[in-house]
């Protein structure tokens, strides 16, 4: 059911992450030990923004598997960035194909999915109808995951994303209702513009995909003093992973139930998740 | 934009049309003579009915160009078929993918399509919402064609096929005249059930893309008395290409501005064809 | 390390074995049991003899994983075929492509390989200089697998397979200890040349793949009187399988460590393999 | 039969030459005007040196082609480098694959080729036993392209590049002759160390594909002192292309039959190539 990360802080190279850990999100393409799937071959995609600090990110996504991608490799170990967001995919049952593939990108943001809506397909019509119609013809695939960002974007995600999400997660629960369908809305998500990044953490049924965020880096080097790594990365250096990159202990904390969290500069938030009415 | 063939009639080896003749549509995926396009390597698709007489119909589609795709080679030259669709595409804009590669299957009936529908992002969600709610989980792609096609279903294909592609292109006509786009819809089209094929010949302008369809057999064979290929066929057998396969002269004949026509047992139908009001 | 099967008997469609059972081939893309490693989404392929009994068998491959190939599933559904092989990938060092990708296909011969050649890239060149140069061009890829097969032909595959197949392994090792690599190889072999089956079970280090054969049909009637799919088989049919497509106890028997096998009309053979010096 | 350019000068990205000009590279894939075939749908690849001058190239290489290929527009976006050659892929009859993709890579050496050697699946195990043993593992692909950059490499390239490459030829045509081919070696090539770069047309028959170099900044300023995006750019400024990018009169001058090129800093070198005996 997919793999991410959302990584914020110095500029690094991109393979440093998906690649070098112990348990990289590349290994975790072929070999995931906390998702509901083990393999997660059904795509890939990251979206990362300039060192140079222009708005619009970039995004490259394949349909193979992440771990057999010569090119992936030869990209990750050529660009450096001080955001971004990379996914690995295990379809829950719509095409495989490159528009299916997360991150999905709008203007300046991205959006990452773990999760799905279930019986996504009676759903469907009702959740595309009420994105907004100036935003229909941008959407390009046919996944939930896709939908629910146009969804957010509808509701004011690029104003006020924590009550957008909100609304978006009422709505699919409310028109998941109106079908009889229980416990619709399963999902871990990351969402940026950017400058700051949202994450958040919650299933219709309380019982959630993992999420991690790391421990701040002042921590960890104290912990760690003879981690040489740590030393070239600034305070403000965060990532969110849908499962730990490495063993280092106390490197990793859990991202509570339904909750969602904000990395920005100066102190992150944490704050409770509670679907609302759109 | 696209080139496709039909075929109807005794069992042959779908590498007969797809490769073998002077101006197959292999070659026309490189070389196309009479496209707008003249490459065509957008993906390309065929869909056959069974020797057998089974109702559903098989369906491969790539998207990489026809003339390289060492598989697509391999099929057309291990399956024979009495009838069947192929298509190879020039994408008008929506992305290249499996599910928008025709032709497009719904139950036993499948779709091709040459054409476009102008400015199709803006009329989009109004015509995708015309499409019966209980087809519209059945899209898969993000392509006009497709619409097309669920919306020729909503209007009663199965029943009354002319009647329900009228309907339809009524339908594109009206939406487009209140999003005042002009000109909206250039097709050729063919759709069948696996027992009778019907292709269209339309284009709001009056000036659609080319369409033949094969002469008779038997005056074939009076033309051309040494063509061995002739004699194995039945009287029923005939093609419905974008452009001439070959140079035989006085084998194939213009299928007339806004028209349709029916390929069946015993006689064929022609007829005018005329957007109605859905 | 890949997992392949070979079928001869009764007619049956690919879709029978390429996924139907519970551990289908598959299912053993995703999930393999046995395999040394457990995903095999490297590539795969199918090559089939055609039922009107033609020499040349047909042959796709892909280069994604099987699990989610659409047409795989379309062509498994169409063809039927009294002997084929399947593999499917999981690669050993050498580049994800269709030329890597088993079965290989020489004239009317088929071959497939799970295993490996220890470091292949150091003993490739003396290898390949060992294939006779009348074959050498037709080699198309970069596997060790390959290389195997042409040195198979080399050594008179189509007149004395098994011992064609000794010498090859032969070769491999005296071309490893002249390197000083120990224990170079890890084979187990399915080749036919549409009539006759030859199944190879063999290591260096004599610790091989897995591989079973299956019982014969008419033992498993009287074991299991009511599996309605056995009365359909007749008393020739045999499948070879790195590991069990299915629970039925007593339906499955490993060939033994150093050993071959020939399905044919009638009795069948098992023997001792052993490498000779070419 | 492919087309190809390198760049070597200020950075500048990778979209300024592969998108942005009126006969760009990717519109060559789609409609080349002086090439063999006008459509190169057969792969593409862009191998780049960094702007922070590290000695390894990246490298980028797809089968599909480049023209529909939206990862490929998203790297063009993001990277800017100082010295990068390209190249899209109409095949000669090797197989389309990643591994036949231009640029090969070896070390911090690039090459691209135009061309073919006639009869190539004739010569080929001769050749490729030419090719130094220690480098003979490296060789991924099936090309005659790749055989000879590894002939070069063999023949000196790191050393002595023209010499290197008049011997390869050499050999080429040697080879050629003992086996009765006539006019083997037609050969457009670029080739670059990440410091300096060296074109070669050359063809046996002394008929060579097209080769233009530009003309240098200072004179193309005088030309055309409005063209804002010359200003930019330093005196070392060079392309060298298979076909003009655009226009522009006096920007672009033919590369002469049997002649090479260098592009270094200061002066660059013309001169005249004949094959030698290796």
């Amino acid at each position: 059911m997919c793999r991410w990360l959302a990584y914020s802080g110095s500029p690094i190279r991109l393979e440093e992450l998906l690649y070098r850990p112990r348990f990289s999100l590349i290994d975790q393409s072929l070999h995931s030990r906390m998702g509901v799937e083990t393999t997660n071959g059904d795509g890939y995609g990251v979206g990362w923004y300039p060192v140079d600090g222009s708005p619009e990110p970039a995004l490259i996504r394949g349909v193979g598997p992440a771990w057999n991608d010569a090119n992936l490799r030869e990209i990750a170990r050529s660009i450096s960035s001080p955001l971004f967001l990379a996914h690995i995919r295990a379809s829950t049952g719509t095409p495989v194909q490159q528009t299916n593939c997360h991150p999905f990108r709008y203007a300046n943001w991205l959006w990452v999915h773990n999760g799905s809506i279930r019986e996504f397909a009676r759903l469907k019509r009702d959740l595309v109808m009420a994105v907004d119609p100036k935003l229909y013809s941008s959407m390009a695939g046919s996944t939930d995951s896709e939908v629910m960002f146009y969804l957010a974007l509808t509701y004011g995600l690029r104003d006020r994303p924590v009550a957008a999400v909100e609304r978006m997660a009422g709505l699919v629960e409310s028109t998941a209702r109106e079908h009889g369908v229980p416990d619709p809305l399963q999902m871990t998500v990351a969402t940026t513009d950017g400058d700051r990044t949202w994450c958040f953490r919650y299933s219709s049924e309380r019982r959630s995909r993992t999420l991690f965020y790391s421990t701040a880096i002042s921590a960890l080097r104290t912990l760690y003093p003879d981690q040489k790594m740590l030393h070239g990365l600034s305070e403000e250096t965060r990532l969110i992973v849908s499962e730990p990159l490495g063993e280092l202990e106390g490197a990793w904390q859990p991202v509570p139930e339904s909750s969602y969290g904000v990395i920005q500069k100066g102190d992150d938030e944490l704050g409770s998740f509670e679907p609302s009415m759109p």
